[in-house]
């Protein structure tokens, strides 16, 4: 019964929005909406990556695109669901120049929320399954080349005799996927990598450094991890994955090669990348620039009165490799998320004494718990067996809009802190602070809106509970003499070393070397959603800035995240970049606006 | 009406065949089957790889292994199918040890061939989907190896300080795919590889080499080709993939090494296997000891009178790399099967001229017929549509026996024959001569019975056909001179290059010099089934010797084949090895003798 009823429901809907649309009549489309509503849309009929809210501002994309998008052909994907109030249905669409997925969710027959996420471009598909290419044309040929030889002479004059389309700063799994993506549409790529072989941005980190996201949200595109594959990657093991996918995927990947300087021709609409390539100089003229060097710009150095008289060591903590030489030594860590955890951690571990100073609350959840409450249902083995795939997942949690999110997750940490009472309360007995953001709406929150505060436990909170590693919170480094440090609260503390886990600058601020300060201020900061919360001030933008769509530099791109948005988003990206080497007409719809500089 | 039916039927032979074998009542159980039949067995009730032919042999089995088998618990998969006047079903098993899958085909009621396939042993399964490593354990500890730690550390001390358990001489598809699964099943494991890397043994071979058969025939266990892989995988595109497995896979991979001398010890139930590794030596004591040196033994040189006084080149094919040397000279290619028709094509597309000796008649197929009739119903894009994934295809092809194979065969040559007529014409005007096996059974059952006599056909009888490269048929060379060869029909050929594509001899014989001729000669010919045919002497054997099971040489095994064959006997194989780590009973039913030394 409710499954014909949602059926039902589902196609009447569909249809008076065909219709709607059909007539290019933005106000009745924009009608068949409820009172909250939201549309999220990902390259399909904004040319960008933007959630309208409202019906006013979903009517007015819609009187601003409709012509050029022409959507077509609605069809609901198997069989519409109606559970708490929520009908949600899956559909497909076309528009006239791609094709794309949808998630729908009605409450009392309007529109709640509506996704739409572009998946190919009409002739452009991907050559994949029974369209993947034969490998061989039948029949000899004399001179013909070889597979082999095809990709050498790719390698040898792709950047010096033949400009590539597109180039990729960071060969991380931002530049990475985005990179397999862009060759299977025959975007000519050059992925530039600072490091020598792909996989050393994760093989050159801390020794003990295991990812913290299990391994159901950490698939890449195309080839994902195999079933034996562990729950928790180790960073070496992740670095030989992404070296071989990089090399079977057919990567134009140019290692210890990084940008020097690029400069943009509004003319020529081209950009001039000088790269710095094993020590030589090589020019690229791409028509796209993609930034994908890591979800955070350069390291946020604290300056710290005293610090030039110090006679131990300090370095950022993106400089950290390993606690072997402190030994027995007193260890200040600057911050409390999670590398300072992860550090402090190792530098115990190595029978350093090891202080923590937590200059504000930090969200820490348990990882077996945030598995069970965060993960499970989209990411996991029991999500597979309900058949929710990688690629769905993707687009159920790309389904919900930014500004509900926090309401997703409340419930979420309210369950988190009921279940770990006693783990909190341990914490807490140990002077370390925990919140769980100003909304209380946790982990993830956090990560969109400031990509910090927070951290997954995986035993360093145990340390700090046993008193292994003292925690002082509240207090900053007043001065710092030769071998300790003075606190704020007056209290001194003996120290050989110090390490600054004490956060990134926003990604715009790697433009600024490269590019200029004007562009890095023009395109203005990114990631954060203007929620308002501390590090990330208003307006709402209800969406992170300047990810994976345009921004306010033509030819100028930014990609990254960890390893789930680098796989989702960098379909979308690459299709946005397609579209422009194809000459597609690419309207963008609602250019966000920069708020600020940094 | 029909599905009910066959349920039904199925429902009652298996209640009677449980209630039999639970009986221990072998000749009960054995009186289920029909006047015609066969019951092939992976490992499961025989530990070897057998087929019992007819209910004598199929009781006199179920009264030597019942009791230690201890076979229990049948359940039918899915639903049975009836067409043709054959019921299908899908069974799963267990037995004391192991379980198992079975395709079970009834006729009137009785069965006709039954497949029992061992798929993992109880308390050994592999840790895989729900059950796979956690990857760190929580929780931080003074001491603790990371992934990259224990990882150097296995690889720096086994075969020095501890040592595998099993060796494995031959690191292409084979090894790699065996090394895998023994891998996962914690069974310590050195391959050895005479070339520098992994994948080298594809790269090495000649530049224009193509997979001949289609991606999802090809398919390695764990990590199956992604959707965007080529149909024909190009030679060095298969070498790179092999070298990210191994390395993914984590494979102990003894690269530039060679077995120089391996000897048992009976009285250890151990090997000492002395190697030449990158220049040094290495003395591995391993208890099991694993040919994997590709489907053929050494080369089969021919003794050509003259060949002392010949002015130009000559070598085996398997030593051939590139026609580029040979452009405007005159090429002999001896032998008329799949290398000899590459080599001649590669040769004419350099612009040598050409003349290939076809000694005796050869099977050819035009590739996009045999994909078509032979590949399509079990490894395709249609066949994956139908829900027949690659470890379901292996079992469907591994549930017909050998005895039966030929008449599933028939019919597609039949058809490949009228299909292709034009073709066929054309290329017996040119003097080539074609045929489809003694029994008309065609290229695969030569493939089992002689390993040779085939041509899958990618281009080179189209230059054939059209007399590009002359075929000279039913002839020998009579006598070389110093630049010319003469023929047993009198006449003579000049000749810059000869290339003897002479086919290999039998995988034992690569045994000889490493272990000893004796050795060599007990365990006797590998591969070939008996089937009477020049090359394949009787008796019947039923299973292609020696390989996947034990042999006459305790602790000696053979393995290989095709991507295929090396996909899915690799399991087979793996898990009667990791059996006898486990001192697990392995009672082996009907050990094969040996009739042919070569």
């Amino acid at each position: 019964m409710i499954s014909q009823y949602a059926a039902d429901e589902t196609h009447r809907w569909v249809a008076a929005f065909s219709e709607a649309l059909d007539a290019r009549d933005a106000a009745s489309a924009a009608a068949l909406f409820g009172d909250e509503c939201f549309w999220r849309d990902l390259a399909a009929f904004t040319w960008n990556v933007k959630t309208m809210e409202g019906g006013d501002e979903i009517a007015a994309m819609l009187a601003a695109q409709l012509d050029s998008v022409g959507p077509t052909v609605w069809r609901v994907e198997g069989e519409p669901t109606f559970a708490g109030g929520v009908l949600e249905a899956w559909l497909k669409f076309e528009t006239k120049l791609a094709r794309g997925r949808s998630i729908l969710r009605l409450k009392d027959g309007r529109a709640w929320t509506l996704l739409t996420a572009i998946e190919e471009l009409k002739g452009f598909e991907e050559r994949k399954g029974p369209s993947r290419p034969m490998g061989v044309e039948h029949g000899i040929y004399r001179r013909e080349k070889t597979w082999l030889e095809a990709k050498r002479g790719e390698e040898e004059t792709l950047g010096t005799g033949r400009q590539p389309y597109c180039v990729v700063i960071g060969g991380g799994q931002g530049g990475i996927a985005l990179g397999a993506r862009l060759k299977q549409l025959n975007v000519p790529t050059i992925i530039l990598e600072k490091n020598a072989r792909a996989g050393d941005s994760w093989r050159n980190r801390y020794r003990s450094l295991v990812l913290h996201d299990p391994v159901w949200y950490d698939h890449l595109p195309y080839i994902p991890f195999p079933e034996n594959w562990p729950v928790f990657t180790p960073k070496d093991k992740l670095g030989d994955w992404l070296e071989m996918y990089a090399t079977v995927m057919e990567l134009n990947y140019w290692g210890s090669s990084e940008a020097v300087r690029a400069a943009y021709d509004d003319d020529k609409k081209e950009w001039t990348v000088e790269v710095s390539r094993d020590g030589g100089r090589a020019t690229l003229k791409p028509k796209q620039l993609v930034f994908a060097t890591g979800a955070y710009g350069p390291p946020n150095v604290i300056s710290l009165p005293g610090l030039e008289n110090f006679k131990g060591q300090y370095f950022h903590s993106s400089r950290y490799k390993t606690g072997a030489p402190y030994a027995d030594k007193d260890c200040i860590v600057i911050g409390a998320n999670s590398s300072a955890h992860d550090m402090a951690a190792d530098l115990w571990e190595y029978g350093g004494r090891v202080t923590m100073l937590q200059r504000s609350p930090t969200t820490v959840v348990r990882s077996e718990t945030l598995m069970e409450l965060g993960f499970e249902p989209l990411y996991s083995e029991g999500a597979l067996e309900k058949r929710i795939t990688t690629d769905k997942a993707d687009l159920i949690f790309a389904a919900t809009p930014f500004r509900l999110m926090p309401h997703t997750q409340v419930p979420i940490y309210k369950e988190v802190r009921r279940r770990d009472a006693p783990f909190y309360t341990r914490l807490a007995m140990s002077g370390f602070q925990v919140d769980f953001g100003q909304d209380e709406s946790g982990l993830m929150m956090k990560a969109f809106r400031t990509g910090s505060g927070y951290y997954i436990d995986v035993g360093a909170s145990d340390l700090i509970a046993k008193g292994h590693i003292p925690v002082r919170s509240g207090v900053e480094i007043r001065h710092v003499n030769e071998r300790s440090v003075e606190l704020t609260d007056g209290s001194e503390l003996p120290a050989d070393l110090i390490v600054m886990a004490t956060g990134f600058q926003s990604m715009n601020r790697a433009v600024a070397p490269i590019i200029s300060e004007d562009v890095a201020d023009k395109v203005g900061k990114c990631w954060g959603l203007g929620s308002g919360v501390p590090g990330d001030p208003g307006p709402w933008e209800g969406e992170p800035r300047n990810m994976w769509k345009p921004t306010q530099q033509p030819g100028l791109w930014f990609h990254g995240g960890n390893l789930h948005l680098s796989r989702h988003y960098s379909l979308v990206l690459a299709l946005q970049i397609k579209a422009r080497m194809e000459g597609l007409p690419t309207p963008v719809f609602g250019l966000q606006k920069s708020h600020h500089t940094r």
